[in-house]
């Protein structure tokens, strides 16, 4: 077993295994202190392993309901979190109780922020069972739900007792999800690990499987170590941004249409044409192009720039970009929105 | 002026003088290191004291906007919440401006609430306009809503920038008002400081405005000093509850036609005919009859106790009360909820 040791405000370990997910009782026992449990998961994910997390913490002898909502990105909402809160009352959770968040981003991001609110916060766990949940939403303390104004307007900072990444999950993910969950891999290597990116332009869709766990755990070790150096999101956590500010515009402009991934990748590209020699660019577009990514945008610069100025990253009349003009090296740059317009345009 | 440090995980000041309230710009800049604010106030405070505070922040050249909410409890709801999340939408408050809760403990706690989640969280200034707000709510971080299934069951722990106390406010405070914050007064003095209970037996509702200014700063050493030993609330600060693990109940039982404090006030009696000998408890009354709290329960203990059972201070299967054998010492006693029946009954 791989064990990340992540030494937030708050330590914890996070833990790569196959097959973690149906023994994890003592785990997620000893890192909450609780006995009773609330699992929280969308129709999907509840139906392929509901059970099998169930079953571990039952034989136990542990307590355990389960809240399960509808899939997809319009749970991440203040009408499921209230619904989750009314759950939690009934069935008298208390903050020696502890969530667990058995799917995906927007479960984690959801159970996370209920568990940094409810009673004023209680303990939670996280087990995503995404590529991108394992690399990357699973790890941070970042909780978030959306408004009907954006994604992720509210939100919280609460790291969870534990992270369970189970890779056996991802064999069951539609190869969409896996790309997305890509997207944010290919980002790991462009920001920080240009072994990493040598790793992945080796390799393609259908052939990562093999090394997987050493990429995932790899991946949670950079954004550990981005995290630790600045756990409030005010300096080098900002690497992880890359191709986030455009991306998101992206997803506002396709309606979300387009995955995060699938964002995130045109981005990266969009800034790399800007800030990057030709080279990069081109390595960047074959690595996104082999793990089934786009690598042109869905719509002109002109149109989709403006859609960045709401981006929350913008801070007074700033913001701060990403680029990497060598592979491995991620740079931050706050500037005037307008210099933003101008270099991007 | 009278200034109190309050040395939390992110320290701050809070001051208390006459007429502040009209003069407080630069105190908030400074503390918030923002330019642009938004004022969260109910229509009864904002009527009153909008103008003055939204004007010494234009006249030193900041930008105010204002959020005002119908007043009352049933204001501290999602549904409000939701409305000022999207008027900071709306107006484009970002992580560099800043709230300003203008107003009582309603105001406060929501907006508390709002800068601990919008965006992750952005800063905030309490303006406690009510006795209730300056000597309790306003002190601690603690910050809430409330849900169909009680009250505070949502919230964050997060300090303010700073807190303004104009004790002038409390000139246009109902006399209702005024007594369910002599309410909390009136605690400070039982679990902390017998000389803060004699200057208060010594007065009345009438003769206690010309020492008021003391009895406040007096009051948020105190809780200061309970916050300081434990910002999480797992200690010493439990004190604080002396009267309310009951009084909820109260509250509960009267669907909130009692106030707060008269629930507090009625809380700390029924404990103290338990747990502390007849002297105390009487000169308890006393002191509560000569501020117009009431001494009596509102219904017998069989049919109050109960519905203490789902305080969220019940941790797995016990609860902690606060008890006063004698006036300025109040100890903690965690036990099974059991065994607080059989003591409160």
């Amino acid at each position: 077993m791989r064990t990340i040791h992540v030494p937030a405000g708050a330590p914890y370990d996070v833990y790569v295994e196959r097959g973690l997910l149906r023994s994890c009782d003592s785990m997620i026992a000893d890192a909450t202190g609780a006995k009773r449990f609330a699992i929280v998961s969308d129709d999907t994910v509840f139906a392929l392993y509901g059970d099998a997390v169930t079953r571990t913490l039952h034989e136990a002898g542990y307590e355990a309901v389960a809240y399960v909502f509808p899939h997809g990105e319009a749970s991440k909402s203040h009408e499921t979190l209230l619904s989750l809160y009314a759950f939690l009352c009934e069935n008298q959770i208390t903050r020696t109780d502890a969530l667990i968040a058995l799917g995906g981003g927007v479960t984690g991001d959801l159970t996370g922020f209920a568990a940094a609110t409810y009673l004023r916060g209680l303990p939670y766990v996280q087990i995503p069972t995404t590529l991108l949940a394992q690399v990357d939403s699973s790890v941070g303390g970042k909780t978030a739900v959306n408004l009907p104004a954006g994604k992720n307007l509210v939100g919280a900072f609460c790291q969870p007792k534990c992270v369970i990444c189970d890779p056996d999950t991802l064999s069951t993910l539609p190869a969409a999800e896996f790309a997305c969950g890509m997207a944010e891999v290919i980002k790991y290597g462009m920001i920080r690990d240009a072994a990493l990116f040598e790793t992945l332009i080796a390799h393609d869709a259908d052939s990562i499987s093999s090394v997987l766990d050493d990429i995932i755990a790899r991946c949670i070790e950079i954004k550990r170590d981005l995290v630790a150096e600045d756990e409030f999101d005010t300096g080098a956590r900002m690497l992880l941004n890359f191709g986030h500010t455009i991306g998101h515009a992206i997803e506002r402009y396709t309606d979300f249409a387009w995955t995060h991934g699938q964002a995130v990748a045109v981005g990266m590209m969009l800034v790399s044409q800007r800030t990057a020699g030709q080279n990069v660019t081109e390595l960047l577009s074959r690595c996104l192009a082999q793990y089934h990514l786009p690598t042109e945008a869905p719509a002109e610069r002109a149109v989709l720039l403006p859609l960045c100025a709401n981006d929350k990253k913008r801070a007074g009349g700033s913001l701060t970009y990403v680029a990497c003009k060598t592979i491995g090296n991620g740079t931050l740059h706050r500037v005037p929105v307008a210099d933003f317009m101008n270099t991007m345009g």
